[in-house]
């Protein structure tokens, strides 16, 4: 009665023990100021929540298509099409419980045992997780620190390039650095998967939670829709995170093996949700702007509060809801050499629990340089200040 | 760019065409009698409706723990474990979007490929899809007609205990054929589980949904519950099919890699969804009394007019809401040799919709007998009058 062999393989997301380090601490009568966490303190708008609770009342309580209630799919296919300057149909949508489960589903339908796949370090951990968990070979790709940001390191990219590379995962808007292509970089990536022929997953998460410009998808680039799957999510933009509704967008061929996958994994997304997605899509999307400019000004405090601080140094991201401060001469200052250590000394000495690189992948080879997360999509201005004046206080002492 | 070759294991449940060709035939005008939804028409009880409206007005939008809420772990650990004499702690549930999810998980967690697995067939065509798409060999075992029903042919499940063997699912109160074991045929199976040290995947989606007696589960024989995965579903017993909810419940080990499977596939079930969970769980019990009621006038009604049509023999489930009738003579008195041609013909000729045996697995060697399966969770009292009455007719002439 052992256990099968493939779990030895399967990752997991290890931020949860910054999460419980927190609360343990805070258990003990200690104020904390969690920028640890990559949810949203803010409400879903009322809007979505109504159309919801108008489809329960109109008995939407049964099952429904594997790949999604077809409005859904219609204005998720009119929606991202025109925001990427694409045309989709609705048979390229097929409806998740999340954005999540497009991973997986895409590394199952396209990935066999010992094919190779890249993806960016530090990046989502299940990224790595899910390539190793179905066989492949986990090709992780680094960022270069620039004079504003972070870019790809697109020389390693190239050199990671084999016969058995099978795909390419890409996330412009950055979690967990904010950072986000030029357009040089992502035709350069588009470039190389249509070179090598590869599939190419988009995660696009924080498409449309950005604070100025607007995004460009690297399925827009010629030669690009027909081997882009998109990973969509309503988590974001609407504050929906526990509602669990995102979609993949994808050529019809993968679309369809996606939605067989629905069928044997979950029937199909919550039935009523997805009207309350259909309403964020199409209804009134003023919620979204309060929550934008909401976010807006936490960047805009803990940006400049963190780059006042002797040893701190980070850029300001026009996308996501996440900041990665260079924190190495700060560590220095302080004498800690481990991060792990650096995030407990700062929970204990200041409160402030944030994630650091190691919850984001594997640590590359030659790493000089050491990063925080720190995500304001769970802490308000107010307490940002505290929390931060806290830690600024501590990394000068 | 290939697809991945693991796709050609995979199955999926082949009743949607039979949902299509009743909306294609209903689309020309014609009525349908719709025997062939295993959902219900039946609303939500209202009270689980409501503590869900009470969870989001509470903010619970954001993420959950993947496992699930405590609330709901310790409610279903609570109550599964009072109606099955067994002590579970909430450690042991781990939240499903569905009872579906159960089927991946396990046969993730359990087989290695080349490991056998057996499970019923006719059966939920998922399990056979499952096995084979990871990689194991899928064993059917068979049910033999007995006076009353159906009786597993415990013969057969002795011959087909290699080796390689580790597992076997078992679906008490069976979808389709509405069969339930007697003692002595679940201590058989309980018996061979142990001498052979296999896992038992106990699918009790309609463990609660009966007209009468109670039901048992194989977990609660001795050396059973450190060996069982019970599938826990709330989409029958509460009528919450689309709100996608279930849970794992299993020995700690397993429900450990179980809700590390959730981290990687959806991150959690939806949020406040669980907390209707909670609330049908601990609260007033009165709407699924309400539902059964309902129930078994359908079953009672569908039943003896099956039974008065010349060829047609059906016993009636004490639990489930399917009828599994054996149309045999039906289909000689009638010219007809085929199963599917025989549902096509008798949609056309008077519109009531079903699906068959050949919707629920692959036949095995040496089937002499042809069966349907009615379901009577999606059609009024009075449209199984009407539409029995056409059905019995077209038999009989």
């Amino acid at each position: 009665m052992a256990l099968a062999q493939r779990l030895e393989n399967l990752g997991t997301e290890t931020a949860f023990a910054v999460s419980l380090a927190a609360a343990e601490w805070g258990a003990k009568g200690n104020r904390i100021f969690p920028f640890h966490l990559g949810d949203l303190n803010l409400p879903t708008p009322s809007n979505i929540v109504e159309a919801m609770d108008k489809a329960i009342a109109d008995g939407k309580t049964g099952y429904c298509p594997a790949a999604g209630i077809p409005q859904l799919r219609e204005a998720l296919a009119d929606d991202t099409g025109a925001r990427r300057g694409l045309k989709y149909e609705p048979a390229n949508v097929v409806v998740q419980p999340g954005g999540k489960p497009v991973i997986t589903k895409f590394i199952q339908s396209i990935m066999n045992p010992g094919d190779e796949v890249l993806y960016p370090n530090p990046g989502y951990p299940i990224y790595e997780s899910q390539i190793e968990y179905f066989g492949g070979v986990a090709r992780p790709y680094r960022y270069l620190p620039t004079a504003n940001g972070f870019a790809i390191d697109l020389d390693q990219v190239k050199s990671l390039i084999g016969p058995r590379t099978k795909a390419i995962i890409y996330n412009d808007l950055q979690n967990p650095i904010g950072a986000e292509s030029t357009t040089a970089e992502r035709e350069a990536l588009a470039e190389i998967a249509i070179k090598h022929d590869l599939w190419v997953m988009s995660d696009e998460a924080y498409f449309e939670m950005r604070y100025s410009g607007t995004s460009t998808s690297i399925a827009s680039l010629p030669g690009m829709q027909e081997r882009t799957c998109i990973l969509y999510t309503f988590s974001k933009k609407f504050a929906m995170t526990g509602w669990r509704l995102g979609a993949a967008i994808a050529p019809i061929e993968l679309a369809t093996v996606i939605a067989k996958l629905n069928t044997n994994d979950e029937s199909c997304t919550t039935h009523f949700v997805q009207y309350g997605g259909v309403e964020g899509v199409r209804g009134d999307q003023s919620g979204t702007a309060v929550m934008l400019d909401t976010l807006r000004k936490r960047r805009d405090t803990a940006v400049s509060m963190l780059n006042a601080m002797p040893g701190v140094n980070v850029h300001s991201p026009e996308a996501t809801f996440y900041l990665f401060p260079d924190v190495t001469e700060a560590m220095q200052r302080k004498g800690i050499t481990d991060l792990a250590a650096f995030a407990e000394q700062a929970l204990h000495a200041t409160g402030v629990s944030f994630c650091t690189r190691r919850h984001f992948g594997r640590p590359q080879a030659d790493e000089q340089r050491n990063y925080i997360r720190f995500a304001f999509s769970g802490i308000n201005v107010d307490d940002i200040e505290d929390g931060l004046g806290l830690f600024g206080k501590w990394i000068a002492s």
